[in-house]
């Protein structure tokens, strides 16, 4: 029984992100995408061109999934306020708290990718606006105004001290500094 | 002329620091940096056993330089005080208005690489505790009780947004919050 051409697709990209999130976009090699994914080579350039055309679809797909995930969890803890702007941190919590968790696959892109026009490094930019608006949004919903770029580096910043850091702490203590700006005002 | 042992070393060294700076360490061949250095193949396998070993020597002088040259940015800046602290912020400034600059190397690092026990994960890990301490030294020294993981997160914070939005405007945006927090207490 042939897989269908959406299968074969679904199956490289899982294993595409899967691998990138875990040993980065250099140390994916194809081989070893096409041995995960259980597809033969020519499905991969036909669907994707070649390994960069994948990686970029791979983490185009996160950046969308992820970013839902993330809306849904926080608008789904709590009623409009202060409470639903720490609830940007309880959901880091959650995040931190998986096992495959290995920081933020777009800050991990940037990082070994040195062309600022490298098509993921824009994508990733992206990513970071689209939260950053997220975060704005969830502020103004609150009332709470000029706390949104506070809130976005407090959330970079235990993103990757978590990744560090190997444990979740860094999203209660990051809760915590918001707790106190919040309460400031 | 031949080169001493120790001429050969610090060639590899830089160029082993600088394009795993810039590409990241899966993203840098052995043949180029023996090309970027100008070294024989056989000096670096003679003085660092592999290409891990170079890696790992190279990130380790990084560390200690990185963390010289910070600390005496920030204990030059001001005197004891809030001055110093919010200096831990100009000190980044300068940072990421420096032309290579492309985040922090250890967090690059730790990004590409899935094994906690990997040398050069326990390396950043003691990185960035040995900043965590300064950031915490600076603060009792300024008599600012319960704020030094607030200003670590929000460093970490600023770095991976400087290196993510290509701009060095997170060092301002992280010394403002850190301002609030230091005039609240």
């Amino acid at each position: 029984m042939r897989a269908t051409t959406e299968e074969v697709r679904d199956r490289l990209l899982d294993a595409t992100e899967r691998l990138v999130y875990r040993d980065g976009i250099h140390g994916t090699g194809v081989d070893t995408i096409l041995a995960e994914a259980s597809v033969a080579r020519m499905s991969l350039y036909n669907q994707f061109g070649n390994k960069d055309g994948l990686v970029l679809a791979a983490l185009d797909r996160r950046d969308r999934r992820w970013m839902a995930w993330y809306e849904a969890r926080v608008n789904g803890a709590a009623p409009n306020g202060a409470g639903r702007v720490l609830a940007l941190f309880d959901a880091l919590d959650d995040w931190f708290r998986q096992p495959d968790f290995h920081g933020c696959a777009f800050i991990n892109a940037v990082g070994e990718l040195s062309d600022p026009q490298h098509e993921v490094r824009q994508l990733a930019a992206r990513h970071k606006q689209a939260l950053a608006r997220f975060v704005a949004d969830t502020c103004a919903a609150a009332g709470l105004v000029g706390l949104d770029r506070a809130l976005f580096l407090l959330i970079e910043g235990a993103i990757v001290a978590a990744m560090v850091e190997g444990r979740p702490d860094p999203a209660a203590d990051a809760r915590a500094v918001a707790t106190r700006l919040v309460a400031v005002g």
